[in-house]
């Protein structure tokens, strides 16, 4: 009867980690499938919600620590704020309304009773959080008042993709009041950068940071900037804002302050947003046909240590490899010995893989004599034996080398998808290719850019930091007028 | 005009902290008192609901980041499950049903349109958690599964209190699944002893630990274990619990596992949680007339270091306020220096003193030219004049003789506020004279208890692990037949 249990169990195992699809071909399903076996994250029995297992919260835990130290160290604080919004305040600001109302989740009803007023689930929590600042706000010394918070929204989607669009998801929120503009742009642009250093550090995502045309922008700014990724498959994400918000929520919502000049003036704001969202970039990214590929600043695992170990010698080579993780942890390095008697090496390596451990060693008694160690990058397959001791000491390098290797891959990519145009047929050309970002003049009218659209599927992602100045004689590549900025046309998620 | 506006703000920074109310003659206003004046909290335009402001948000950053440490020691993992659940799911465990659905709040639109089956707010994840156990667990090597999330929850209280009752709340619950009831058992009683420890060594609260009656038990569980803390007004609060769950949810939900022996069986279940309300218990417990009293390991700040800087010396007093700063952190002691002009010494003293830190420095003058510092004990008020440099040196050891003396305080305070009888007149008396813990006899009928709160307003707090052993000729206190258990009774928030 054990052995019937236990064969049950092998056969599931063995079918647990399958073939994922073929990435160049299918990289919709090659996405779904790294997500569900890599065990990021599953689906829930409720419509556009996902669970994320330990395996992906892990990794936000990685994001969520480095991001958070980030904020503090520019003089932000965390505090919560509550998940429903009475209507009649939701309600306050009409283009944020606009822009949120189709989408948001309403209660009605506690226990058997139905509310007096309806309640917004929060979508985003500018207008609560104002409604707040009204409050604590009174006095110019009372400024920047610099808060952020963890938490859950909720936006109801009709297509849903794990991490990339879903109905509930986990993220920071951002909300700053200043005194005066120049204050709040400063603060604006200032985590911009946060973004897109960690994006860039941490992450290894390459971004193109810029300024959201007008139809693209957050319901309620005036200014919103974006950091932008390329992922594998041509298209655009997305990967944090930063919105300069001007003073209308703060004159909607009465937000003043008495400011040294004994006048009362509105506060300037500003809002920001990372979500659980860069996971599913990370995915994109860095993934490749054999599964995730994680960088090791952001890895929960930096290390996976398989000892390879048959009888008799199996109790040895596993208390080496425990040996070997507690040297890597006492560096600080985030080592994980996967000791499972149910599954052989080679199933090992394959989950590991997939689940993009950026190093694995692996050790069996053959190198135990030797005193060695067997090392394998998860990014270039390199395999390397190497005397243990030194594979300790040169860990931290090694984890650097294989961040800055994904990155400048990465960044490479980007760049060799990146392409300029001057013409219409060209851009479409490029879009239907899937070739990327597509730099093309724009003379700034709304309806050229909705035209492009609606023909070829591509917004405006971005008016890029560097390089949107137009040169002498560029014409809009709808209009053909004179064009006013280039901008990168790309289609999204 | 510059005058004017300087000259309100003063007006209205000495309003800041005016007098709170008196602790020994009104504690529900001092309560609320303190809550407000030392900003970790604040009420919300939605009703029920609360803000935690940044220096309340703080302390619970402490809270969790300890906790889950102690969590993650005992080999638990994050993850996130959604907010919403399904009704037809909700409904599936017909105990927790009856437990939970007159405080659910229900989602019945998105955006214009009605859906199609309601939603419920989580009010604690045991079934849609259970839901996704079912997918996940098929063999005996799945188990045990073990799973904490850090989240909001929703449950609609008709008398609200910050931290205390809200409708929403933040907290952790722990789901776990095992082979076996032992298995189970053990953990539900590991995860109590993880509450215990930290209630105790971390947050200084002494606590009862014991399990609950039937009638107070969790709706669904089979037995539920308690930590119960005695509030400075003389009642009890459950600051965490702790269920073994048995099969139950397993057989509504079909969570099943093929085991060793080839037989399929349901798993046993436990489930755990502690929330924002222990906040509320570090207010109670450790307050004093002036206010928050923090114990240094969970203070956000346990150094406050205020300079008396009067000219011409002020730039080098605050230097060496700062360089002081420096030297303690550099210590991993978390201090911060109050510099704000506006304000003066006495003014910032109060502030502290009301906001709890449990260490105060004041450096001025003539202590630079001593190389002295003033130190001040939140907890006893106590004052000396010390050397700089011994200062710094002996700041770990004093943290820790605070620490241990709030804690010995407290636990004093619980001693003398727990008491023994055998008689219903006794125990009616001493409960309307809020004494606190009232252990008596108990046959172990529902009516008998339900008699008693009815009677008294005085709840089984519960059978505690030690000392519930009735003895010899013990009997009930209400209907006088023979005593199963001695239990604690105690009005409760």
């Amino acid at each position: 009867m054990e052995q019937k249990g236990a064969e049950a169990k092998e056969a599931g195992a063995r079918t647990y980690v399958t073939a994922i699809a073929d990435r160049d071909e299918e990289i919709s399903q090659w996405y779904t499938d790294v997500v569900l076996k890599a065990q990021l994250a599953d689906y829930s029995p409720v419509r556009g919600c996902m669970i994320i297992r330990p395996y992906g919260y892990a990794l936000w835990e990685q994001i969520q620590g480095e991001l958070d130290r980030r904020f503090k160290a520019t003089g932000v604080t965390n505090a919560y704020f509550p998940l429903f919004i009475p209507e009649s305040m939701f309600m306050k600001e009409a283009e944020h309304v606009e822009g949120f109302a189709p989408e948001v989740a309403w209660v009605t009803h506690a226990g058997n009773e139905k509310l007096a007023e309806r309640l917004v689930v929060r979508p985003t929590s500018e207008v609560i959080i104002g409604a707040t600042y009204t409050k604590w706000i009174q006095s110019y010394r009372d400024l920047p008042v610099l808060i952020n918070q963890w938490c859950n929204v909720v936006r109801w989607e009709r297509r849903t993709l794990p991490f990339l669009r879903t109905t509930e998801f986990l993220w920071q929120e951002g909300h700053t009041a200043h005194r005066d503009e120049a204050d709040a742009r400063e603060r604006t642009l200032l985590m911009l950068e946060v973004y897109r250093s960690f994006l860039e550090d941490h992450l290894a995502i390459p971004v193109v940071t810029g300024r959201k045309s007008n139809r693209e922008k957050f319901a309620g700014a005036v200014d919103t900037y974006t950091t932008e990724a390329l992922m594998g498959d041509g298209r655009a994400l997305q990967t944090a804002t930063s919105h300069y918000l001007g003073d209308g929520f703060a004159k909607v919502l009465d937000i003043q302050f008495l400011d040294q000049d004994g006048v009362h003036k509105h506060v300037h704001q500003t809002s920001w947003g990372l979500s659980t969202r860069v996971i599913g970039a990370l995915i994109m990214v860095h993934g490749d046909e054999r599964g995730l590929v994680l960088p090791p600043r952001v890895a929960p695992f930096q290390v996976i240590i398989v000892p390879i170990a048959p009888e008799p010698r199996r109790d040895e080579v596993f208390q080496a490899a425990r040996d070997l993780a507690g040297q890597l942890a006492d560096k600080g390095i985030r080592v994980h010995v996967d000791d499972r008697p149910e599954h052989t090496p080679g199933w090992k390596f394959n989950e590991w893989e997939l689940r993009g451990v950026p190093l694995r060693l692996e050790i069996g008694p053959r190198d135990l004599d030797a005193g060695t160690v067997v090392l394998v990058r998860r990014d270039t397959g390199q395999k390397e034996t190497v005397n243990m001791a030194e594979a300790v000491d040169s860990m931290p390098d090694r984890l650097d080398q294989l961040q800055a290797a994904i990155y400048a891959k990465a960044k490479a990519f980007l760049e060799e998808h990146t392409h300029f145009v001057t013409r219409r047929d060209q851009l479409a050309e490029l879009v239907r290719a899937r070739a990327g970002m597509i730099l093309a003049p724009w003379c700034g009218a709304d309806q050229c850019e909705l035209a492009v659209k609606e023909e070829t599927g591509a917004t405006i992602r971005c008016i890029p930091d560097k390089g949107s100045e137009p040169e002498a004689g560029d014409r809009c590549v709808q209009c053909g007028q004179a064009a006013r900025h280039r901008v990168y046309f790309a289609r999204a998620y």
